[in-house]
C-alpha cells in the first residue's frame, strides 16, 4: 500500500514550526509494510486541503493528514474531508460526552467553539485521544483510506501506537511485516557495507543501512503471509549480524544510549558524575530525558578551558559512582581532539576522537559516543 | 510571486532525516515578498521529480528544490530539471576548474563520479558554493524559475544569503519588501493581540504574531515601490510597538537570547556560573552555541534533587561573575514550580514559573526565559 502524508498548517509554511510528525510516520510506516511516497505541507485553506486530498488519492491508497483538528475557525481538516466524501458533518453524541468530561476533568468550561471537535461524518469513525480534546478520524470512502490525526506529536503518536497501526496492519491481511533495527557503534558505514554486502540489495528480507547520531543502524524488514513466518525470515540475518559484530551492537529498535545507561545505572545502584568540556551540558540533558532518571543521582560540571583545574571533579575510584568526562583540545587549523574518559570501580575506558568543528551536530554525536562508552564500561563490570 | 519547495531525498520519507531547510526557506521567503504555498517531499526517483516539477509549476512562479545535488547515482535533481527543460546536460569548464581546485585544497583526488557536479544546461546558471562541491542551479525556462539548492543546511543557507535572495529580490523589481521581527518576553499572546488589535488584519504593512520558544514575536512586513518607502511604512508601527512594550522587547530579527547574553557578558568583562536543576545542561549548551563564547568563561553545575546542598555553588556577590540558577520543586499531581534566580553585583532577579511536565520543549522554553532574565539584570547594571 502506498501512502501520502499531508501536513496542514500555515505556521509550517511560514517556518514557525518544524514538522516532526512526518519523520515519525516515515519511520513507522515501513514497519507495517506501507510505503510512504510523498510528503506535502499546505496552509489552512479549505479549497487547497480538499484539492490536495483529491489529487493525492488518485495514486495513493492511504492519506494521513496531520493538523487542522483544533477548535478554531482556521482548523479545516474535518470540513475538507467532508467535502471530499460528499457528506455532511454532524455532532456525534458519544464524542460530545467524551469532550464534555475532558473539560470537566480539567475544571474548565467548554467554549462553544470546541463543539465542532465532537463532529463526525458517516464515513468516519473516531480515534480516541486521551491527550487532547480532538479525536482523530479513520475514514473509509471510495476504496481509499484517510487517517486524520491531530498536530501535537504526543497526541498523534499515542493514536498511532494504540489504534491506527494495528487497524492498518489488520487491513493489509494478505501480508504481515516484521522489522528489526540493530544499532551499532564504532564501525563505519563502509565497513558494515562490506561485511554484509551479500545481504544488501534483496527485496525480502530487505536490509537497510542508516548513519545516525548514535552510530550506524541496520534495519531488517521481512514480509510474509503471517507474523511467525516473517519473524523466521528475519532471525537468521539478525543472528548473523549480531554474531559478526559482537559488542559493537549496543541496542535494538527504540533503544537510546541515554535510556540504556540510566537503566543500567539503576540496576547497579550507581550514581553518575559528568564533566563536560566539549559537549557542554548535552550529556546531562540527554540523561535527564530518559525515563527513570529521577532514581539515578546525576551530577554535572561544565568546564571551560579557562577554568582552574582544581575546580574540576577529582577522579573517583568509588564503586558507586560512574565518572564520565569529555574534554577537548584545539589543534592546528581549528581542528581538535576530543577525549572521552569513563571510569568506575578502578576500571577506565578512554576514547579519543578527532573533530573538525564544534557544531551542535558534532557535539550531539560526541555526547552519544560518550554515553555508549560509559555503557560499555558498566556492562563489563556486571 | 508564489513558490513551492520540493525536498528531494528518500531518507526524508523514511524518517531518517528531519527536513529543516523548508523551515528556513519558509522563514526567509516572506521577507522578500514571496508567498510559500506548498512544501513537497519526494524520493530519489527521476520520474517523480520531473512530474512534481511539472505539476507544481502549473500554478507556482518559482520552485525551490533542495537535495539530490550530490555525486552519486541516486542524486537526480539535475537530470530531472534537464528533462523538464528539454535540454541536455554538459560539463561546464568554469565549474570543472572550481571543482578541481576544491578537491586540490582538500588534498583529495577527485573521484570520476563527482564530474557530474560540474554540469549545467543552457537555461541554468551556477550558484557558487564555497562550503561544498556542488554549485546550485538558477534556472529560467518557460517564464518560470527553478532554484536548485543542495541539501546540507550550511551550503543552502550560504547560497540563499549571498546569491539567491538578492537575485530574486531584483527580479520582483516592481516591489520592495522590508520586514522587522520584534521579539518580546513576559507578555502573553492574548495580551499582545489585545494591545495591537488595531494593527492586525491589514495587508500592508502586515503584522503577524508568533509564539516561539523565546517568547512572542511580532513581525511587520511592508511592501512598496522601493526599500526607502517600505521602511517608512514599517517605522511608525515599530516605534509604537517598542514604546508600548518598553523593556518587554528583548531583541530584533536574528537576535537569540544566548547570543545577546554572551555579547553583554563580553562587553562587561564578566564570567558566568550556571546552576541548572530543571534545565539540566540546556542553558550551558545554548550559551556554548553562541559566537564568541570562547571569550566568556562559562562554568556549569548540573544538580539533582538528591545531591547534598553543600555541593552546589555558593551564591557569589562578585561584580565579575553572573550567577544563574534554575531549580525546581515537584508539587502535587506531577506539576512543579521552577525558580530562576540571576544575581550579580549584589543585585538579584527572581522569576517563578509553574510547569506541568518536564518535556524537552518546556525545558528549552525555561532555558530561554532564564537567559533573558539574566540579560535583563545585566542590562540594569550597565
Amino acid at each position: 500500500m502506498d501512502a501520502v502524508v499531508i501536513t496542514i498548517g500555515t505556521e509550517i509554511l511560514m517556518g514557525e514550526l518544524i514538522d516532526t510528525n512526518s519523520a515519525y510516520l516515515g519511520d513507522q510506516l515501513p514497519r507495517i509494510g506501507i510505503r510512504l511516497k510523498k510528503l506535502v505541507s499546505i496552509g489552512d485553506n479549505l479549497r487547497e486541503i480538499r484539492e490536495t486530498l483529491e489529487s493525492e488519492l488518485v495514486t495513493a491508497d492511504i492519506v494521513f493528514t496531520t493538523g487542522g483538528m483544533g477548535p478554531t475557525s482556521d482548523d479545516l481538516t474535518r470540513e475538507a474531508i467532508a467535502e471530499f466524501c460528499g457528506e455532511k458533518l454532524s455532532i456525534d453524541s458519544d464524542q460530545l460526552s467524551i469532550l464534555k468530561s475532558t473539560f470537566k476533568a480539567r475544571h474548565q468550561v467548554m467554549p462553544d467553539t470546541n463543539l465542532k471537535q465532537a463532529s463526525l461524518i458517516p464515513s468516519a469513525s473516531a480515534i480516541p485521544n486521551p491527550n487532547g480534546t480532538a479525536p482523530g478520524w479513520f475514514v473509509e470512502n471510495r476504496g481509499k483510506i484517510i487517517v486524520a490525526l491531530p498536530g501535537p506529536p504526543v497526541e498523534l503518536q499515542h493514536m498511532w501506537r494504540h489504534d491506527v497501526s494495528s487497524r492498518l496492519e489488520e487491513m493489509s491481511s494478505d501480508a504481515a511485516y516484521i522489522s528489526k533495527n540493530i544499532k551499532t557503534f564504532g564501525i563505519s558505514e563502509g565497513e558494515l557495507d562490506q561485511i554484509f554486502s551479500h545481504l544488501f540489495g534483496k527485496e525480502n528480507p530487505f536490509l537497510g543501512i542508516y548513519s545516525k547520531q548514535d552510530g550506524i543502524h541496520l534495519r531488517i524488514i521481512a514480509k510474509a503471509s503471517n507474523k511467525e513466518i516473517a519473524k523466521k525470515l528475519i532471525e537468521p540475518l539478525e543472528v548473523e549480524i549480531c554474531d559478526k559484530l559482537g559488542n559493537s551492537v549496543w541496542g535494538f529498535d527504540d533503544d537510546t544510549p541515554a535510556q540504556l545507561l540510566i537503566d543500567e545505572l539503576r540496576k547497579q545502584g550507581k550514581s553518575i558524575s559528568v564533566k563536560e568540556g566539549f559537549t557542554k551540558g548535552l550529556i546531562c540533558s540527554n540523561l535527564s530525558e530518559a525515563a527513570g532518571n529521577n532514581y539515578v543521582p546525576i551530577k554535572g560540571l561544565i568546564t571551560s578551558p579557562t577554568m582552574p583545574k582544581e575546580e574540576r571533579f577529582p577522579t573517583s575510584q568509588s564503586k558507586d559512582v560512574l565518572i564520565l568526562s569529555v574534554s577537548d583540545t584545539i589543534q592546528s587549523e581549528g581542528k581538535g581532539k576530543i577525549t572521552i574518559e569513563a571510569s568506575c570501580d578502578s576500571k577506565t575506558n578512554v576514547i579519543s576522537l578527532a573533530h573538525r568543528n564544534n557544531s551542535l551536530r558534532v557535539r550531539q554525536r560526541t555526547a552519544n559516543q560518550a554515553i555508549l562508552g560509559a555503557l560499555r564500561l558498566l556492562n563489563d563490570l556486571r
